[in-house]
């Protein structure tokens, strides 16, 4: 009588290459065979591997993140069938909890080098950089960015149902024309099927081939399904609808991070983690046309950390560029320029830009479309809360603040580097990442 | 002893024309004459018409709407010497309140024709249409939206102190350049001086010809001021932090808001209202080098009404638009398609597009950029509260919509037309407003 | 069309004493006139005195508090026909605003003199004492409490509608019984009728003395009806469920408050104040039956003001007095004891106890019962929020706090006297306002 | 480097008695030998056993909770050794996190037979009654009282340290004084130190003679060191101050709780757990005169479950009792009457009184001290979250809940019991726990 404990559907071993374990995949498929099956109603517990497989150390030097393998990510537990779901289907996923493996008590934030990866602001930090994060129980401190701590929003980057042949066709012929039309000489703006380091569970040789060939790359989260959000209140208490394409659902998860920024800015952002995910799983029928989804919607959990409206410092920004070039209602150049303030804000006090640049990507710092119709400037913000700090960062202490720099560390370098570049950009950085169509050529 | 009633620094008067009023102006520029005087550390009332100066009527037609003239606004109060003020400090503005008045307990929340004005979803939403919002203390319902009653978080859309000769001469030619390479046929990518309508306060007509030459159009905020930057949030209790460029400060303010959501996409999306702000102000001497800013930043107060993370129903929107384009990190794009998903849902329950596009306008939504570097789909979420409707409108009701569809009247549109027009857009959607650079041509 | 200005219901003069003034009344009876009439459904302002009807001034004694006449409070709006109104229903009450008059932007706290009036802390602290506070838009700050701000969570002390004879003739036997069982030589327990100084509305002579005779006092909050329950967080936006005990309701409101501590602990506790309520009044046809109340419900608006719960510190409180002495469960006993470790912390900073015993009143600390099981000890926690103080409060500034001493100035005293008396009690103390019964004798 | 499995310094043996664990006792006493040694600065985790020592089981029979041996309670960690710490020091303890066994996902409320331990509401529910508790994540649902789940705001219930010999001394001299006093023929007022079932940790018999005859039972808190108080939102991130009495601080902590609400009145009312609390320690010298403590205070975390203040129903309670009868300024008969408010309201769903009483005290009620002063009656509100429940609580719901009564199944009562006695009390109920001393005899 009485429950016992919940049960684990998908165990990770540590000790084994992550592309040998065949209840992980990295590619979105519908022929990935199941890697388990969940009885709708079940709560289970499912384990996770950090995105990158294991490929970030927890040390000192950001050689390892330097050299990722972005042809090996994301590494996600799954597909598990879901009994009864069927295309048409919603599946109402309830995150029980999210929580880190009790012996790895630790994750990282990166940014990846310009040339490998990149991020929101690599035409200004093009620099590989790394800092470590300890937990202890609600709590992250990092010995790479002294002075802060807080409680994590902790969640899972990438949660959905696998795609449809139909719908995975959708994304490859989408992302193939953008691809098709790339203009920009030096950024890879979409990530094609490419069967390199493909992992398609534990899917025959032929399958797997296939897969590889045609499975979506899973960095974009896209509207049909959700996948890779990075959603950072899509946390415990969450429930998420997600449309069901395939027979069984095939629901994947994984990415998890133990808090992330609006944005995740740096890309590989988020304090990263391996962990435990506990989940409810429950069929709504015809749930797609009964509520009209096109895209996962959810509702959160009351657990979010709260720290009061009033202890927050905004920040704004607005749609020209660094360079002083006007764009035209480009919330993604509004949003790069929020950020930018607050790193100049925060040097004040004794960080290094790349210090902050890699905070603001995993800290819970609210990032917000304030105005969007005023032409032709975009209006972003950026909440700062104030509490993630041990000392003061109020406006009354950045005015002192240059009487009490402080020793605040380093974040790790690749081997030999002590300083991240900071440059001006390119062409891209005139163009900027969202903006640009309406100037005459 | 003891304190006497806070004095009123600036007084409207709605029987007179806005234009005829010398304490208000519609133009930046450094030259338009003080219109009073306040002192460092004092807390003072500065009485507000509405951002269209009264062209707006408390009635059932929206022919108001379609006809209004944009060469007027938006007309502010001020500007107020500050005593003391000099280039290179800070203002630092403490919003103690803002109210209507008392006699005049409404609002209008509008979407303007798309050929003059238009709004961030005018492809899909062309016509002209609007909602009277009635106020009773914290709360505001409309006869043309049913259903709904929220508390206001209410603020003034635009905030900022005059811009010198140079910083005026640095956004002319800014925008300049940006309307010049406009490749878009029909679309007006910005605003420049236009010598019409304007009102330069109590200036000489030397003065006023001048100010209509190169005062800069009030509607895109800037970061070299803020203006107007339809910041919700930036509301009662807020302590803001402005750059001053000329002598004396020139602060001015005005296009108070009730309430506005994030983004303010209807443009005339606020809940838009004559009222009084009452506002402390404090100079600090050379803040803007001690503190390092180049935008404004701000601090909330307190007082924002909280509904409980659990609360929202959030949808998701990434950079693929209405048309199935992918758009490269584009944040512009996704929220959009944030905002249609948003449309989409609350259609179920018997609302008219029009109406939804109105009411997330101006209700407390909240508009996060989720995610900005999964190329290449930028992902933002709109987070809906749903304790602002007085029915059930979470999930299990969506799916149960369609058997009980309600009466939900209609708002206001042009005469003699009873439904707005619904388009799937031309070349422009296509392209979107921020997007495209990254496509070769 | 559209809303015309909200319809007040009841105007009060300042420059008539609160006794002459026809639409007010200072007892609770039955037979006091109507002095208006509302709607079922309809939104009205209702205008306030003070509670004290005046009695006390903006300056800087406090004579006026060592004076005060207790027979003569509160002075009440009211009371109001609601139309359709019947004993049995519901009075569903609307708290839409509460506001202080614009020309009277102040309000006060007191100590009363032991002697006449007391308090919770009475024994410890006999002298009266006084703060005023100026008010600037939402927030309040007092020359004789320098060092602390707050946002207002403002609302009516006083709200319920009527006794009816039977209702009234319960009260009258039950606290009589009271008055007659007590044996404290220096206490007096309950206020039963008194016949002085009352103001019975509009009532002929001979009702007025009926009223007299029989009215109730309106110092104690009632089951039965609600009244003074001095409740902080019924406030702006509260839906506040009240019984109808006559027909029409007979509903009254006044006691305005700006702010108030849980407990309110100096008895003239909040921040007291004049001022104008809107209420939005809708009757239930026999809701006391359909909904079985024996006492008012109420549920808060959205808009209290939030710190975020790690901004507070907590104090925790026990079952033994300040003498030692062990008490049985008695949550007065404990909360008085949370209270005064409060005081010795604040205590440290530099302010004097009379004024932290004034700010504990009027601020908006959280006073929880937390444990009322654990015999003996019933335990009691409170809240202090350290956003309200300009400098920091904290356990680590505490630690400092003996080496920055600030000038934190004084309360108004009595003429002539420049600091409150501090006592270590009588016999009363010994025996705690709730306590005892458990003691042999 | 980085950061390893954070070391557990107190493990925990479900195989084993309780009483036959050298690392637990159930004592307050100076001699009980150290269990174990934690570094100044060091964070370790404890485990704990519930506070029955596993008396209770996951079963659907309350016979266990009729039986309880209360001598034996409660089974505590430690005493830990904090190096450094001496007396006069501040302990700083920091939860980290508190969870449950991944192995043991459940828990119990219970209420005990008036005869044998009794709660707040004894005299009105004297019968013995369980509900079970499944875990999944952060939330908790019971089969015996269907259709709420909440989130845990998760903490410990007893937390302290050791009290030296004299501060013993001092708890003995004052709780025998009351026992002597009490004149309540069928209750017990205080539990003194009883010989019998002592477990004294490590101690040789000796010892454990001593700690039989000396030791302070564990179940009031005291404000020397707090101990039990039973403080819900003493949780995951709170930083409490604990007074140090004892060389080494001889740190104890159990009673842990998945919830609790003000109050937990049904005395074995929180949802009480084994589990693993994790702690970070850190002694500030002299704290106890440097910071003026007498009783503990704390801080909690950021991350407190979140409802909006729109989302609660307040009940009001005064002190005239369920008789009745007037008590004085009682806010220990307020309180009661607030909680048998609740009780009324909620039985209209279906709910029994026993499922309503075991729910109070374990859901995140709000229990508030309102208004202390307005003799004779104390005012307390008690907020009940309307979002733990699966269907509608509302006011308007509760006026049609006699249309629509639930099947709400039944709490766990004793074998061959179906229904719990509800009785009107005896002598104890007219005098109540805290109060009378008023009333001449």
């Amino acid at each position: 009588m009485g429950k016992t404990e919940i049960r684990t559907v998908c165990k990770v071993d540590f000790d084994k290459p992550a592309s040998e374990q065949p209840q992980l995949h990295n590619r979105w498929h519908p022929d990935i065979p199941f890697a388990g099956t969940i009885a709708d109603g079940e709560t289970v517990k499912i384990e996770c591997v950090d995105w990158t497989g294991g490929q970030i150390g927890n040390n000192d030097s950001a050689d390892d993140m330097r050299n990722v393998d972005l042809t090996k990510i994301h590494y996600l537990s799954g597909p598990f069938e879901v009994e009864g779901a069927q295309p048409g289907d919603l599946l109402l996923v309830e995150i029980m909890d999210v929580q880190p493996f009790q012996d790895r008590p630790w994750g990282f934030t990166g940014i990846f080098d310009k040339s490998n990866g990149g991020g929101f602001l690599d035409e200004i930090y093009p620099s590989a950089a790394k800092a470590i994060w300890d937990f202890e129980g609600i709590y992250a401190t990092s010995r790479h960015i002294p002075g802060v701590k807080f409680a994590g929003l902790i969640h899972p980057g990438i949660i959905g149902c696998a795609p449809s042949a139909e719908v995975l066709a959708t994304w490859n012929k989408r992302e193939g024309e953008l691809v098709a039309a790339n203009k920009l000489a030096d950024r890879e703006v979409a990530h094609l099927p490419q069967p390199i380091n493909v992992h398609a569970g534990a899917a025959s040789n032929e399958i797997a081939e296939k897969v590889g060939q045609e499975g979506a790359r899973t960095v974009p989260g896209r509207p049909e399904h959700g996948g890779n959000c990075d959603i950072k209140n899509l946390s415990r208490g969450s429930k998420v609808y997600l449309p069901v394409h395939v027979p069984g659902a095939k629901f994947s998860v994984g990415d998890l991070h133990f808090s992330q920024g609006d944005g995740e800015i740096s890309f590989c952002g988020a304090i990263e983690m391996a962990g435990v995910i506990t989940i409810n799983f429950k069929v709504i029928k015809n749930g797609v046309e009964g509520m009209g989804l096109k895209s996962p919607i959810y509702i959160p959990g009351p657990v979010e950390p709260s720290f009061g409206p009033g202890r927050y410092i905004y920040f704004e920004g607005f749609s020209v560029d660094e360079h002083g070039k006007q764009h035209y209602m480009d919330v993604t150049v509004a949003y790069r320029q929020t950020v930018l303030r607050c790193i100049e804000y925060l040097r004040r006090f004794g960080y290094s830009d790349y210090q902050i640049y890699l905070l603001l990507s995993c800290a819970p710092v609210q990032g917000h479309v304030a105005g969007i119709v005023d032409v032709p400037n975009a209006c972003t913000t950026l909440g700062l809360p104030m509490d993630i700090f041990d000392f003061d960062i109020s406006p009354a202490a950045a005015l002192k603040a240059g009487e009490t720099k402080r020793d605040l560390g380093s974040c790790a370098f690749e081997t030999g580097v002590t300083e991240g570049k900071v440059t001006k950009g390119g062409k891209n950085s005139q163009i900027s990442f969202g903006g640009g169509l309406t100037y005459k050529e």
